[in-house]
């Protein structure tokens, strides 16, 4: 049965796979469709206007028009994003939060994915500088945890019964697999988007989830190439358009027919480095700007102000607009349309079309004669993806001129629209620039030194060069990176360079700054972890990090304290302690061959030190409630419900002399104090009396306690635990993923009296540490393992402290460096005495 | 400094890197260009007797000559096998061991690539059905290990001073770039030879480490790419040659030309699947077969038979050119030439050419008229890359018939090859066996059902997806393997068919067997541990698998003590313990904050403790004694070296009474026995008695002992540990890879009374477990931080048992499963008394 429900479970796992990837497949066709159709009908409608006014003289006519479309489509896209305001951006650094394992509200749910397909249809087509790329990758990321609940929050009423993989667990797994398929879906490019959760994700390699996210990444692809070959080329059943971005095909001519045929030679990969050297400085740039702009707008335009959000998303669409009309009209060139494309001219009487052609780009004439094209409005005019294609393979078609003052332009305006009120992609925007960047050089060298004999393959190499440089310097991504770039370029052979370049970028970017979904995850202010701890934290120890102000709870408790502790602590799980000296001591007295005394006892036990008033806890919890203070080093002073009363109940008893003894048996530090060769000499005798030693079994959730409140699982005092309610695991946690409160149960339900046995509802083995490890070790074992808490023991098993993510934050690590970092570090085990932090 | 240094070796790590990626790329390079000069000299010799022959009729020498040559070579390349054992096969089950953390012997030496790089030149060109890719893995991985140590064992005086990088983690990741970087270099995959590494080693996503693996793989290209160019096509600074491996370009031919221009469609899905149902069966047949040979071989030419194991390898060769030379001549069909092949009919007088033409393929005559070609010949004479290549592309060219006849021979003859005496790769020949399969469908299909109305690329198609069937059923690799194939056509839409068959593939093999590499480790007794553990094995915790017999030592030893235990065991690791009861008490009775007196106090202690004769410990010991027999379950029952003594010394003492108590205090099993609703009512007595409470405080190496011991790193009696030399890591680990043992030290050297304080020297965080751990849990930790022993901690920080490798192989905890497995299993704590495993 087991074995059957493992396999059953197994195989659904595939198939909910499988409707993730085609789910995701689908979104990505309908954004792209529907972005078509609208730059259409935006271009369509300019286009009919000015074959008008070209007689009349009302061109202001049709830029008012182009404006008009401009600014209703972006207030479309900008008020879909002030109702959830996380659709706002790429979504590229909330999805590398929530798979770093932080729970950003809202960013998993069906309403952003609606905001944000539907927002990004606007914001592009609207003519921002805006990818659609980005917001696919976390519309995946949506539909990657939205179809395995079969039940959404949004609309209560879509609610299937299927109440498999509800953990947090399987739901980033699906995530994982949900934004894999986005990428694959966004630049047909399967492996890289496997690379990319991998990359941002999951720091664990599990082969069966890779494995499982590659398939889900290629059933995006295909769902994607057979609806789009179907639609956009009516030939269902062939599959000829494998992402929604390709960088056309890099023809290699035939070897003989033409001198210069390679894409690259090994010479031009010192051209290359140069390049990535310069595009890494160009992305720091903007990335320095982009960072001056986001803090501007956190001042200034707060959250709460979303009129005037809107307001500034409407004044960068017709600024952009405005320029673009404006530079095409006084700036471009017009140039002579190849011969080879003489053929397709006849159709150009529109000076604009966005459809694409059957060759690589489709230029735009833009009020120049017949035959002729306008070099500037083809850039600016087409849609991002097209302009890439052109910069890509079609040579000679723009002038330097025409080139460097698009960069410049593009380069202002699309560092000014990221992080805007709209969703709103970066990749395409900075493969445009950078492409542009790469043609300049290509050109240059071309023009004045001779070195490059330019044929369209050759100057299409710096231009994809250029792309990748200026890319990589912006996001300083790596692997997931190159691999998305050699897919979408779909030729192996520009593996090196592209590597090469991204690696140059990187580093010199890394010069000046971070990457810039890394600098928008630092403002908001998220404790994202690392691939790496920085090198300097290997000083740290996991003691001088953790936090020593625990709220715990006994293996039994009484139903009204943990009320008490789940009402004024906000934790998110508690360690299960019992104080190891007499009480275990009295317990282990009774003859411990009869299981029936021992319960007895133990109920005994409880019963003796539960009874505190509700109004004595309050006081005595009252210094431990903390929520935000986390980050200020106190000394420690652990503090629980029931801790002050066994301690004077035992006080008082005719054993304090056994007590005294047994206290100094073990140093609090956890170290046997005749181990040290150095002893802590400060304030040994203060500590001993705040610190009991608390024996550690395990670590039980809050969702969980609260649920067995609700379900009021516990047991009369009279009685044994025996009597206490079982609750499968399916049941403590049927309320995923949103759980309730302690504020949302009714606790006056249960009696406050009985007494609640949570020995089978804990983790009785989690992961723990020793006070003595450094830091470079938890922060792996907190990324490896995907942890939100970790316990830290001492050799005698007794708790001392428990490390979140908070503490391995850089800022909190650096603060902590500062504390500790110049005293000497003795080799030995000087520092053993973990609990003597000095205050301040 | 140390940031300088750290840096220092940063950029080191990059340039080794490089180092290694151009080495295996010269190394893959060298080994192609002797195998074409080899296999030109043997096939251009035949073909001159030949050319005398045909009139003379000595078709009979043209054989002979054959046959010799075969001989000749395969008896140079066994030889180097028999001088390395470990060179024969493909290298890749050894390389997995060593990426998943096992020490083969020899398997990364200089020696080995010597007889690996040159035997596979030989065992290629001397005409065996075996591949060259795996042992350019192989040479890639020990290139990668050589590298960066710059010195070598098989040659001594190759030793510069590069003291760096000179631990096990560090070598396991340089190689792992190396694996990748043949992985690259034989299939032009850098991208795949990532995934390889990252699918067979490592488990844990290191970023950097990726990284650096892709640019190490991505040298390697580079460097054949560049070489191979110049060296074939003369074109220096071209980039023609990705890999040693290319399926050729399937061309796509352009829309409306052609009626069927799509390599596949939609539909052609569902014929993917069913074969790579059937190449999975088929695989899983091979497997099958290679396994009851290589069985035989082992029960009866075993390793020690070298003589007749290469006798065999000459047999193999010559049944083999007989077999295809027999079967050309008699059932090969002879076939018109291509008429696009015309121009290059001309210098076809030779009837067999090994030269790549420029097209896709070459035909071999093989005693056919001008302007005919032998269909069979063309698939056995010719290089299997060659082979798969005409089977890719040539569509019509070969009958059904010699298809079918050359799928089965060949089948046959390479699983005879395989596990022969020679280096001999799987890939190649299993993509070739595959492709003839592929090829046999998609005739069939064509033929019979009219389904496929074949082109070129169609069929070519079915030879790809055919190939890909059976090497996924041979071998059983899921990610890398699909990213391989897909870099290696060159074309990303195959990639969801390959996916797709891949999978089926695996699937429908997996119902019978193994993938070949891990039934060859099973073979061999490597205790690999694979991705997941059995499902099934859930049940089991990590204190029924851990092994309870340990040997031990103190902080402050003895010297003669750790002589005598380094001495008597063979273990790996020791855990250092202190008994936690009196001896600390009694220490810390001592004022703690005097650091003299503490000092003092524990040298006294361990004069005490430590006067044990020699032959008392040897007597004590000897039960202890056990090196293979680790897979019995014994009754838990330390012993250490100063242990009884200890024991007994206190037990005569005026505190038993207090002893008494105190071990009441904590049940054995580490749950104190009132947490546990169920007591353990068996034999609680008797272990009380055997097992005393031991705290754990680190792990410190046999290798490291050693050192101390030769370094003669210990403090005398009267006097305090501070005076005890201090010894840096660099000093620790001066001799990697190649640890003295115990045996070949002077042990005389050293005073065996001195004491040695190996608190500075151990690990004092390593990973530990509680004994309640779940398997799987113990088994991902091992897996992902690539550990060697775990130790399991009670919650009172005692000792409890240790786990290595060995207990968490499938046998074993197979063994264990029966044996607890089918008791119930209390969910609660019942199952806490983990130390009462009841003996057999």
């Amino acid at each position: 049965d087991n074995t059957w429900m493992s396999r059953h479970l197994g195989l659904m796992r595939w198939v909910v796979t499988a409707l993730i990837g085609v789910g995701t497949g689908l979104v990505a066709v309908f954004i792209d469709v529907f972005v078509k159709y609208l730059s259409d009908l935006k271009y369509s409608t300019v286009s009919d206007s000015i074959l008008v006014c070209k007689k009349d003289g009302c061109l202001v006519l049709s830029l008012l028009i182009l404006l008009g479309f401009g600014a209703g489509f972006v207030l479309i896209a900008s008020i879909l994003v002030a109702i959830e305001p996380i659709a706002a951006g790429s979504g590229i650094p909330e999805i590398k939060c929530y798979l770093n394992g932080i729970k950003v509200p809202h960013v998993v749910r069906l309403k952003t994915l609606l905001s944000k397909a539907i927002g990004v249809l606007f914001s592009v087509s609207g003519g921002l500088f805006v990818g659609k790329e980005g917001p696919m990758i976390h519309s995946g990321a949506i539909v990657g945890a939205g179809i395995p609940q079969f039940q959404s929050i949004t609309f209560r009423k879509l609610n299937f019964n299927f109440p498999y993989f509800r953990t947090d667990r399987d739901k980033r797994d699906f995530v994982s697999g949900g934004a894999a398929a986005g990428v694959a879906a966004a630049f047909g490019a399967p492996i890289g988007g496997v690379l990319f959760s991998l990359e941002e994700g999951s720091s664990f390699w599990n082969q069966m989830l890779t494995w499982r996210t590659f398939f889900c990444a290629m059933c995006a692809t295909f769902t994607l190439n057979f609806l789009l070959s179907g639609l956009d080329y009516q030939q269902w059943g062939a599959l000829d358009q494998p992402g929604l971005i390709d960088f056309g095909i890099f023809d290699r001519c035939e070897k003989g027919k033409t001198t210069n045929c390679d894409p690259w030679t090994a010479l031009d990969l010192l051209v290359f480095i140069v390049m990535g050297f310069v595009g890494g400085l160009l992305g720091a740039l903007f990335n320095f700007l982009n960072t001056k702009l986001t803090i501007y707008r956190m001042k200034h335009l707060g959250s709460r102000r979303k009129f005037v959000r809107v307001l500034e998303a409407i004044l960068i669409v017709m600024v952009t607009a405005s320029i673009a009309f404006g530079a095409a009209m006084t700036l471009g060139q017009c140039k002579k349309l190849p011969s080879s494309n003489a053929q397709e001219a006849d159709n150009r009487f529109v000076p604009w079309s966005s459809n694409v052609s059957s060759g690589n780009g489709t230029e735009v004439t833009f009020f120049c004669q017949d035959g002729y094209y306008n070099d500037m409005a083809t850039l600016f005019f087409n849609s991002q993806e097209i302009a890439i294609k052109e910069l890509f393979h079609e040579a000679g078609k723009f002038s330097l001129q025409s080139l460097g003052i698009f960069f410049g332009l593009f380069f202002l305006l699309a560092c000014w629209t990221y992080g805007a009120m709209v969703p709103s992609g970066l990749f395409v925007p900075c493969l445009l620039c950078g492409a542009a960047y790469g043609r300049i050089v290509g050109n240059i060298l071309n023009e004045y030194t001779g070195f490059a004999n330019i044929s369209n393959i050759y100057s299409g190499t710096f231009a994809l060069i250029g792309a990748a440089s200026f890319l990589g310097g912006v996001v300083r991504m790596t692997i997931s990176l190159t691999v998305i770039l050699i897919e979408s370029t779909n030729e192996i052979s520009y593996g090196l360079p592209i590597m090469v370049t991204l690696m140059v970028a990187k580093w010199s970017g890394d010069l000046f700054n971070k990457g810039l979904y890394d600098i928008h995850v630092e403002l908001k202010g998220l404790p994202l972890l690392g691939w790496e701890p920085p090198r300097k934290m290997d000083r740290l120890r996991a003691h001088q990090i953790m936090e020593t102000r625990l709220t715990y709870i006994y293996p039994h408790t009484r139903v009204r304290s943990l009320i008490s502790i789940l009402r004024t602590t906000q934790h998110h799980a508690y360690p299960v302690v019992t104080e190891n000296l007499h009480t275990s001591a009295a317990a282990a007295a009774a003859p411990p061959n009869s299981a029936d005394t021992a319960v007895a006892s133990k109920n005994i036990l409880y019963k003796r030190e539960s009874t505190l008033s509700r109004s004595d806890e309050q006081r005595q919890r009252s210094s431990s409630v903390r929520s935000v203070e986390m980050l200020r080093v106190h000394r420690m002073s652990r503090l629980a419900a029931d801790y002050n009363l066994a301690r004077n109940r035992h006080d008082s008893a005719e054993n304090t002399e056994d007590w005294d003894r047994v206290s100094l048996r073990t140093d609090p530090s956890g170290y046997p104090s005749w181990l040290a060769d150095v002893m802590s000499l400060d304030d040994n005798e203060d500590t001993r009396d705040d610190c009991r030693p608390l024996t550690f079994h395990g670590v039980i959730l809050r969702s969980h306690l609260v649920m067995l409140l609700k379900k009021k699982v516990c047991y009369a005092e009279n009685t044994s635990s025996l009597c206490q309610e079982e609750l499968s695991y399916g049941e403590l946690t049927e309320d995923y993923p949103r759980f309730q409160d302690i504020h949302d149960i009714d606790i006056n339900a249960i009696n406050h009296n009985k007494i609640m046995d949570v020995t089978s509802f804990m983790n009785p083995c989690p992961y723990t540490v020793s006070p003595e490890t450094p830091v470079s070790k938890v922060f792996n074992l907190f990324r490896t393992m995907g942890l939100r808490h970790l316990m830290v023991i001492n050799s005698c098993g007794e708790v001392l402290g428990i490390i979140t993510r908070h503490n391995l934050t850089e800022e909190f690590l650096e603060e902590k460096l500062e504390f500790y970092g110049d005293a000497p570090h003795h080799c030995r085990n000087s520092d053993a005495d973990s609990t003597a932090t000095p205050s301040h």
